[in-house]
């Protein structure tokens, strides 16, 4: 066809980022290791479970990690390398069409084996393997080896997340509320009120410098018109999302997109995920337990849906995620990440702490995940890196929402400014909240 | 209103059996065991799983029959007896709306704690309970008390029963195809020819004669005016039953039910449960694995509706529960049980073996449950046990078939002619199979 | 196969009934008109809607029975019969397998053509064909021919009533509330109340005498043994009716069975269908349109979950069919059928008619079908008629429950003794009601 | 709260547009005649029919658009106005919360009454004070007014292009498959060669420039920075696309996003809507009947997701809405629209006309919508109309994608360059196609 043929000749070589770094043997080990670390307070039978089709098994995340290096690394740079079990290409694949048919994704629960023991047996066997390999220094010559242990190393970080977030899902279906992690509640305090932080319109540039690692999808860099705006100081707290929801929030469609609503009635939402009413007053599922709405604390676990619904209540509106990275270089990359095992969103700036002082831009990164007003989508120019690889990101640009900034549960060195993550606008069981624009 | 109270009034009091005999502390405690034995095979990940809703995790089943014991008879009979965990009157009931809301049934594959040993704990806890109890004699003094006591071992073998099926439907969902119980496949061999046995039109009685143990489904006694039939002397074998398959079974709507029509084909079915067709020949997944189809074997894992087409193809029908009951007394209560291991249907009497002789009803008891073309009502006269235990039948008769005579998961103990199981027309998971009636 | 074989051999020469009488042209008019004189009252719109799967429009109801003449009739006994359409024998055809596929039950609401006009048309020509057929005289040289005429006759009665019951559906999902016959409700009275006949244990015989038109399924009459019985003299009315429901009927879980609690819970069921309450008091949709409950009727739109459950709170019982049908023979075959044109069930005898004088079993015919216990199924020794027909009743006896009595939209020539109809338990849009036994 | 009341302060008077032009009573009848002259081929029985969710029956469009003028229009401005019947603002209102309760939209199908002659009574109604209340110039006068009927007017045009494709869909379930326009296919003729068409980088304002009527969602206009794309020069063909079908393209995941691989997975699309494979050729249904694929004419009919794995597979891509709304500037507003009766689009620029010339872009209007890849999103500093009108549009920022340039079912004055209609990705009823771009 002569539509395909022409533009098929067009396609040009694409250099994305520059040759990236060698990655150390020491980092290897230390991802792969943060992982089982997160499994330490774990029985035998929570490895197991599948609370609902979005959520994983922990014995999966664990698996599925390690099938990536040996798939998509030993496989491939290691002559004469012996996979640990010739079913395992199959049944721990997520998603890669490209490399086979997938044991379907909603019968992950349906598997007591390989034993949770196994599968740090296939850890150990292939961690063997990666550090022969690291050993022989190939990855530092082999830029594409290198980049695809870099990928490597940045997936597992994103099921560390996933193990916590589902984990979490997991314990909150017993009504024995499993504690994952023992923790007082802190006493309440006072936050500073919020603020707005004004930015100029102007062109600027958005998407990877190509320092350090990044996806495929954060490139090319390139100019947009940034369209003057505000970003509010700190994140919603749940005392005012409280007052949403004594507001008729849930009751009232006009603050409501038409899907947002039908979401709400269909699945009788009253609150965010994980909050319960007791008698007169709110309590919530945390990975330490059930217990008392910290009136301070970010509010945590709300939809696209809520965030947006929350945002028209307030006069307000979720921030473009152009202007939710430009708003970032004002502010470094630190903040309550998985490292601090608190697992939980922290409050945010003193009342105290701010009077007199002009405030700069509290709680951007860690935290919550921050629902940005912008649909998922290519940049333009945009093209997914070749071979399996390329169905990491590209294949998800539909219906699904732009969040930034991380969360309590991402690993520190997994962030970035220009970092995107996406979610559907109806999911609740990750760590999301709310940053307010104009 | 006058009809209620009319009615009410003319309430009598009932007396289903002969005062039961005490049970012995030995009988107690082989019934318990023997569950405890079914699950070593397993791993504890194995525990956990839920396939389907109708099937419970093992943890599950060993939790519950712990329950029945704790809830209805030590915390009934025995002064002061402290709970070993509050919530579990919640979590282990299954449907016994006169005590309290269920933790959903859809649910039980949700739940990691309380751990397998946490349960293998509270199991040790009521069983000390129990042995104190046995040992004060009251079971003897007391009718009713031992009355629910051997319902509750009853109860607990029926639950054995469901252990394996359960677990046999965990393990085909698994790729990997776990072996419960390693063996090898017998060379087939060759089967005595069908032959029909003829019984006599006539007025006969049916249901308990108040003997030993009985449910309350097989009162009262009744007088029925049985017409003429014919049974087959075997049940229908594999080998018969491809026949089927190959003659457009499933594909020809004449031989079907319309409700089993519609569910050959929103199911897609095309062979009984657990085969699979590779390349040119049939396999079936058992306790023992995967293997090739043993044509002597009888057929298994069919829905009263491909029992019910298969003998509309036969030309015959399937038996009324009264036609079965009545020609069981020729034969004897003996077959292949649970005890003996197999955990499979085994072939029926050698065709050498039958030569020139009358022969009798083979594989009445044992291999597979018989399917009849009896809906499971009430017997004429029929009242439920007064208290939660009414629960136990009456409020399943609508919209399930009897089955008779046992299974190979079923303890040989828990069988005799009178015994009337049941499951909705379109189940599978059971080890259920065909005999043919005229 | 052997098994096959063997039992393919035994068939006998079966001979359901004396040849029918042959049917006369005048009949065959009669029952064509009326089902054309029910749609008087309907404007073109309302012939084209299907309110639930179970609904059909009443165009198809007008040409299916259509269709029954010219498949089963014109085209197999008239030579060179010319379809009037080649698509009608798909489009037309509800279940029959053995004819060939069938447009989707379902989508009979997506079709607009053709035409209500083009569907009377079509019943014109049939109807002219048919007229010749019967003036040749050969339904009454064939006994096959005239029996398949009969049925033809029978099947558009049942249809009668299904247009019927299916307006009312339709017209009750639209909140204008369409009038189909315009009534004024009548006064309420007062009711004799409800008293018990009792029936002696013995041999009867059940099933059809074989004089006039009878279906397959009420053959072979056989004998039973009769259990004594007692039957209420009248049915349950709406006052009744009303204590149940104030009494917590749909929220006590004790009165249910299994299947029918779940379905209360999962479709929200508080009253009988076409029920709904304005401020206080209960309301109810009717072919007249909607207006206050009236204590004196007989209850109606109830499901055999909700009819079993009232007779457990009651501590009665609902009859076994066989229990209905010797009952029946003490009274007459009369009541408030369709010809009638009341199109609701009417208030039982008088109290005053009642004082001091033994009571017979008033309402028996017409009003509403009584649901007995009695899951529907084969008759010992039965065997469906051979060819299509023979799918009319056999293919259907699986989780449904026999009414008896025939309803105020059922016509008065359609009925009899034993005429068995059936539905599934959870059914309500018939006009289905109680009667109590013992 | 003080985020709240801090940001609604800042609310700022908005003005869209100039004050519209005072609207022509011919106008008015121009419009309102032509809903009715679409519905000149239909009878009765077809204004009835809901097909699916998606589909309103034609009654329900005819009624629903005149309920927009009385709701309001009437009602509001016209002292004293008596609606025609109380219930119509509840039965016909369509998804404005804040006018009230809703009749569900998947019931409109089960509605018979009001009739369709009813429905042509309020029509003529709402005209004859429609027709006053413009004679009285107060629509010049008050431009909120103006505003207003001119949203009615372009609302009723929406409504027409609904009438076609929604009856198109209800024929296409109709095994008869019913005409609605008779027309003879043309014969096949040859297409020029798809070309591209450059446009350069740099900054461009995109959305009304508020000349003549427009929807809120196409302000503010604002300035994009504009990245350099080429867009094709014409549709891709039928024949284009059935070398896609041919090289496997609803069989290689490879192509396909990932939530569009699950829907043709899940959906068993093999083509697009309303093609069907008669032995070895296509055919597709058209609002002209059933013939053979045309390869000269656009294809029609596909989702988004289908064109974007069109494009993916032609090593191209589809266009961003910007990209179309610049290059559109460069074509006139013509092509194959309502007005021309023909109700499908139309091939292509001859292959004869092209040559040796150079080309522009042909079909940019009419015929198909174009997929762009850009989702449904607020313009930046986009705020809805306030009261009712602000739910026309700003509820469905969500999981819809934009399409671009009308169809042969959008009437010719209803389509602008800035004009922005929206679907959800699986939508496939509406006429939408393919333009590429790189």
């Amino acid at each position: 066809m002569a539509v395909r043929l022409g533009v098929a000749a067009q396609k040009q070589p694409r250099t994305l980022a520059p040759p990236p770094a060698p990655v150390s043997a020491s980092s290897y080990e230390a991802v792969r290791r943060f992982s089982e670390s997160l499994c330490e307070p774990l029985v035998t039978e929570d490895f197991v479970i599948q609370s609902m089709p979005d959520v994983s098994p922990t014995r999966w995340h664990l698996a599925h990690t390690t099938w990536f290096f040996e798939t998509l690394v030993l496989s491939k740079y290691v002559p004469n390398y012996r996979p640990y079990h010739r079913d395992f290409v199959y049944l721990f694949n997520s998603y890669y069409n490209s490399i086979g048919e997938q044991f379907p994704r909603s019968n992950r629960g349906l598997l007591s084996r390989p034993t949770v023991k196994d599968i740090f047996d296939y850890r150990a066997y292939v961690d063997e393997h990666m550090r022969r390999l690291l050993a022989r220094g190939d990855a530092g010559e082999s830029s594409e080896l290198a980049s695809v242990i870099q990928i490597g190393l940045n997936h597992e970080q994103q099921h560390q997340e996933l193990i916590l977030t589902d984990i979490k899902h997991v314990f909150s279906c017993n009504p024995l509320y499993p504690v994952y992690r023992a923790a007082d509640p802190a006493p309440g305090r006072s936050i500073a009120p919020l603020q707005w932080m004004s930015f100029e319109e102007g062109p600027r540039s958005i998407g990877s410098i190509g320092e350090g690692f990044s996806y495929d999808n954060e490139h090319p860099r390139h100019r947009v018109l940034v369209h003057a705006f505000k970003l509010a100081t700190r994140l919603i707290t749940n005392a005012e999302y409280l007052e949403f929801i004594e507001d008729g929030g849930y009751d009232r469609p006009e603050f409501w997109l038409s899907e947002g609503w039908s979401t709400v009635r269909e699945q009788g939402w009253r609150a965010p995920l994980y909050w319960e009413k007791r008698e007169e007053s709110w309590w919530n599922f945390t990975l330490s337990g059930i217990r008392p709405i910290d009136p301070a604390e970010p509010v945590c676990h709300v939809s696209y849906f809520e965030a947006d619904a929350f945002a028209r209540w307030a006069g307000a509106a979720l921030p473009f995620e152009w202007a939710w990275e430009v708003a970032s270089e004002t502010a470094s990359i630190e903040g309550n990440f998985a490292e601090s095992a608190r697992f939980h969103p922290a409050p945010g700036p003193d009342a105290d702490s701010q009077e007199g002082r002009p405030s700069g831009l509290a709680q951007m990164f860690g935290d919550v995940w921050e629902w940005t007003c912008s649909p998922y989508m290519a940049y333009p120019g945009y093209r997914p890196v070749p071979g399996p690889l390329g169905e990491y990101n590209a294949k998800f640009m539909c219906n699904q929402m732009v969040l930034r900034g991380g969360s309590c549960a991402t690993p520190r060195s997994h962030i970035r400014r220009t970092y995107r993550n996406f979610f559907p606008p109806a999911a609740r069981w990750q760590f999301t909240g709310i940053r307010l624009a104009q």
